[in-house]
């Protein structure tokens, strides 16, 4: 029996966020491996073996999923959000590329999934329906230097801006900095969206004008998306509606 | 009975990339409104009226919508990919800002989706698993000086760049000019990848070095992603894996 590796996305929370390929492959798994609370997050079967594992062990957790696959297991890798985007799908190539020269011909696949961004920018309304960047501001696997070079050269460019892992307990000063850095670059104009745990029942939204952002509105599960500056706000009743316009005159 | 409107992300074609949220909004709606390929993808049952419309008229689609949502009804504006990415979303909010302020009180929804590029990118590999930035590509609403601009800042941040509507037979000149740039700012080492149609049976995907690539080999449903200067190709029996790493070394 041929085994596989499969790198499949669970959405940033809600089960009805997941798509039906991922669901069709967890079904048909031997094995899931990943994050702790994301294999929590995959209910127990017969003949279904969950390997949870501490965050940060993201390589050794790659070369244990390619290892099953070459045993004849059907591996199921779990990321939370989009598995390609700054979550395990580059883990699990970097693994291939260092590893045996076998690992290249197992079937390998990644599913996508929705990323938080796009869960975030859909409950704030549509900042991202302009040209934008993307970009994690954890420091660990990059120099500060070379983030605050992207964040001014963002701003040049007029992009809108969502941020992944914008601070944790061991990186409280880059997302402060981060504020400065905008404030110098755009101007008081833009509005900034904290999306706490979008679509899990502790989700909470604020839109905060850049100016008002303190550091603190920020930790590892909240998504950041700033506005480009024609990013409009619609106030009424209820939370006001964030979009960014898709023209820009000439 | 108070109506509403949900503007829901189909995703880039194959139906199990359709969340169960969105599929469970459709099974709900009394008025599906939407590019006509888009609508197609609702299959017709009674109580729902299908509103398909051709394309470039989304303004007038959006007031449409928010129409018969204030006449009760709870209408569904599709989009293929994600509603929030060069789509549906934004269009929509440009109406409600500009129409009657009785629109601001409508229960307005946005359902996320599988946006192209988070396909296109699984079915390469992972070439957005570090910092990006994502361009439409059409100038229909905005300057091309401003796409250019865009384009030569993405370069110096070293961005990894995602492109939405790369070449249309009105505008066959962008694209071309796209790669002119690309090519002095980004010297010859980058990959880029065409994913043609993705999750269709017509799906395409072409991994190619930025020397190589010509114009014609994207169209209007075609996703175009460059790699940063980092992006790797892992090259094995059969269609090469193109990742970029997590880690910037200091």
């Amino acid at each position: 029996m041929s085994g596989s590796i499969t790198i499949a996305g669970l959405g940033p929370g809600a089960e009805a966020l997941v798509t039906p390929e991922v669901t069709a492959a967890l079904a048909e798994a031997t094995d899931v491996i990943g994050y702790i609370p994301y294999v929590a997050r995959v209910a127990p079967r017969p003949g279904l073996t969950l390997h949870p594992s501490d965050n940060r062990v993201e390589l050794d957790r790659s070369r244990h999923a390619l290892e099953l696959a070459t045993e004849g297991r059907r591996v199921v890798v779990v990321s939370s959000g989009d598995p390609g985007i700054f979550a395990m799908a580059s883990a699990v190539f970097e693994a291939v590329e260092a590893g045996p020269v076998a690992w290249r011909d197992l079937d390998i696949r990644v599913l996508p999934g929705i990323t938080a961004m796009l869960a975030a920018a859909a409950r704030a309304g549509a900042p991202l329906g302009h040209d934008f960047c993307t970009i994690n501001l954890s420091d660990n696997l990059k120099p500060w230097a070379l983030i605050e070079r992207r964040l001014e050269l963002a701003a040049q460019a007029d992009f809108a801006m969502a941020f992944y892992n914008p601070r944790s307990k061991s990186r409280p000063e880059g997302f402060a900095r981060t504020l400065e850095v905008l404030r110098e670059a755009c101007g008081d104009a833009r509005p900034v969206i904290f999306a706490r745990a979008v679509s899990t029942p502790e989700e909470q939204i604020r839109v905060v004008p850049l100016p008002r952002c303190r550091p603190e509105m920020a930790d590892m599960r909240t998504m950041v998306i700033v506005g480009n500056s024609a990013t409009r706000i619609i106030e009424r009743a209820g939370a006001p509606i964030v979009y960014t316009p898709r023209s820009v005159p000439a």
